[in-house]
């Protein structure tokens, strides 16, 4: 695409779908993980809330102290993460959830979740934290924030295998992309922490 | 030291300072951070807070996949963490701290802490978390909550090189180390909650 340098874009005819994509403005060629980044640190720009994602857990076993420069790790290992990927503060609420995206169309596996992050939510909740899952559906760029309770529900049920779109829409609450935040998730979070008033 | 098949340990003369060590339960020779995770550890099998600490941030800039076992990292780089080292919840209550030591008798030194940790933790603060820095004074072996709150207001004082110990007596509160939990450190956190109320 050329640019000029007012700005505009030369007005080459576009695909249905991506001119639609940058009326909504979606995703942006964003992966999720980003997304969620690019927000939380709007969040935190603005103080609205202190969110970030945990550092990959790496066993290191080797590094070197090269003379005049730095330390590279030159042996270490993926271990498997004891927690979530996300938590923080927001308005005295301890924030606690994980992001999946999903290609499937009509409902979200639960292979994506592992046992440790279940048992980690659980255990939060019982501490009273605001605890969900962020949940895309890559095929129509929808995104939803789901609450654990629900999530634990269905994960708890040896017989199920999915959670079904529709479920997520009706317990859930869909967000829309935005611009800054590209996710404001926080929205749906001021819904989690009302309905738990009630 | 000998030890006999029946767990009892050869009475060899003992130090007087080991011997004291040993009947105040103390450091039983684990770093700070030990310490601290072993009291987690405890907190959340006993369902009584939910807090973990954060992995080392790493950068990964090359991985081998060698056939028939695991990933291997073989070139990272340590970054600078942009929070501190624990966080989690408690009753509700978002907690955030960052556990430091010094060999210093009377008083401890600001350069422990970096810029970016005093950072996160008035953006925390300002969300309404429970903040502090846990302190050990490792030639006395005490140990003290200290709020995050005084923590900055020395931090910030471009005259002041160190926290004073009287200061961290009156302003802090005094952990005995126990045996489980190793740390005891929520019993201060209590304390932090109930001024805060006031």
């Amino acid at each position: 695409m050329v640019k000029y340098p007012n700005g505009l874009e030369a007005n080459f005819p576009v695909k249905k779908e991506q001119a639609t994509k940058r009326l909504s403005f979606s995703d942006r060629g964003m992966t999720l993980e980003e997304q969620i980044n690019e927000s939380n640190e709007y969040y935190l720009e603005k103080q609205i809330a202190v969110v970030h994602k945990k550092p990959t857990p790496v066993q290191i076993v080797k590094v070197d102290y090269p003379k005049r420069s730095k330390a590279v790790i030159r042996e270490a290992y993926f271990r498997q993460a004891s927690t979530t990927d996300y938590n923080g503060v927001y308005r005295g609420y301890y924030l606690d959830f994980e992001a999946k995206e999903t290609r499937n169309k009509r409902s979200f596996p639960l292979k994506n979740f592992h046992e440790h992050q279940i048992v980690h939510l659980e255990n939060c909740l019982k501490q009273q934290g605001i605890c969900f899952t962020l949940i895309k559906f890559t095929t129509f760029d929808r995104y939803f924030v789901y609450p654990a309770s629900q999530l634990i529900t269905y994960y708890r049920n040896p017989k199920l295998k999915s959670i079904p779109l529709t479920e997520i829409e009706n317990s859930g609450i869909e967000i829309s992309c935005g611009y800054r935040p590209t996710l404001p998730y926080l929205d749906a979070v001021d819904s989690l922490i009302k309905d738990r008033k009630k």
